[in-house]
C-alpha cells in the first residue's frame, strides 16, 4: 500500500532533485497555488515569486542533502521538519547554507500532497 | 460561544503579555511538554531550554507587538503565521528584532490549545 507518508517523502525527494536540476516547473507542481514562503529578513512571498527566483538561479550548480527529522500526518494536513544543507556555486561564487525548514502540507482534492507553507531557517554555514 | 479561534487568539495574547512581564511559568503552560523551537543558526530546542533562556532574560525590559496574519484550524491542529516586533532593553543594550513566526498548535486532551512547534524568523531590524 502506498501510504501518505511515502507520498510525502517522495514529494520531498522530487523537490530536491528538481532543485538540483533547475526544473522549476516540477517544483511549482509540488506546491499549492496559494503556497507562501517565509524567510528571515524578507516579506513572505508566493508561488509566482518563487518561480521567478528559481529561474534566476538557472546556470547555478546546486547540490544539497536533507534529513527529515519529523513528519506527522493529521488527516489531510501534515508537517515536516527538515534539516537541509545546500551548496550553491555560480561563476565566481560559492555559498553553503544549512539549517532547518518547517513545511506544512495538505492533500488536495486530486489526492496529491503539496506544500502550502514553508518557513526556511537556513543560514550561511560558518 | 467560545470558539477555538478565540482560544488560540487568547493564547497568543497571553504568551505576549507573559513575555513582557517575564512570567516564564505562564509561557511554559502555553506549550506542550514536547514543544520544539526552531531558530536560525542554532539547533532546535525544547521546553526546558526555553525556560532556562527565559529565566536569563529576567531583568530585561521587553516590549513587543504582533499581528496574526493567518490562522487556520483543522480539527485539533492549527497553525498561525504571526508578524512580530520585539524591543529588548538591558542595562546597556537595546535590540529590536522583527519578522515572522510560524507556529503549530494542538488541542490537548484537557481541551487547551498549546503551541507544539514554532519556527522563529525574526532578525535584527535594520
Amino acid at each position: 500500500m502506498y501510504t501518505d507518508e511515502q507520498s510525502i517523502r517522495d514529494l520531498v525527494s522530487m523537490w530536491f532533485k528538481a532543485t538540483m536540476s533547475g526544473d522549476t516547473k516540477t517544483i511549482l507542481g509540488l506546491m499549492t497555488n496559494d503556497a507562501t514562503f517565509l524567510v528571515a529578513g524578507s516579506e513572505p512571498f508566493g508561488k509566482e515569486a518563487f518561480g521567478r527566483a528559481a529561474e534566476q538561479q538557472k546556470g547555478w550548480k546546486i547540490n544539497g542533502s536533507y534529513e527529515i527529522e519529523e513528519l506527522q500526518i493529521h488527516g489531510d494536513w501534515a508537517y515536516l521538519q527538515n534539516r537541509i544543507r545546500i551548496e550553491i556555486s555560480g561563476e565566481d561564487t560559492r555559498m553553503v547554507r544549512s539549517g532547518h525548514a518547517l513545511s506544512l502540507l495538505k492533500k488536495e482534492s486530486d489526492g496529491q500532497w503539496r506544500i502550502f507553507k514553508d518557513a526556511n531557517l537556513l543560514v550561511p554555514e560558518k
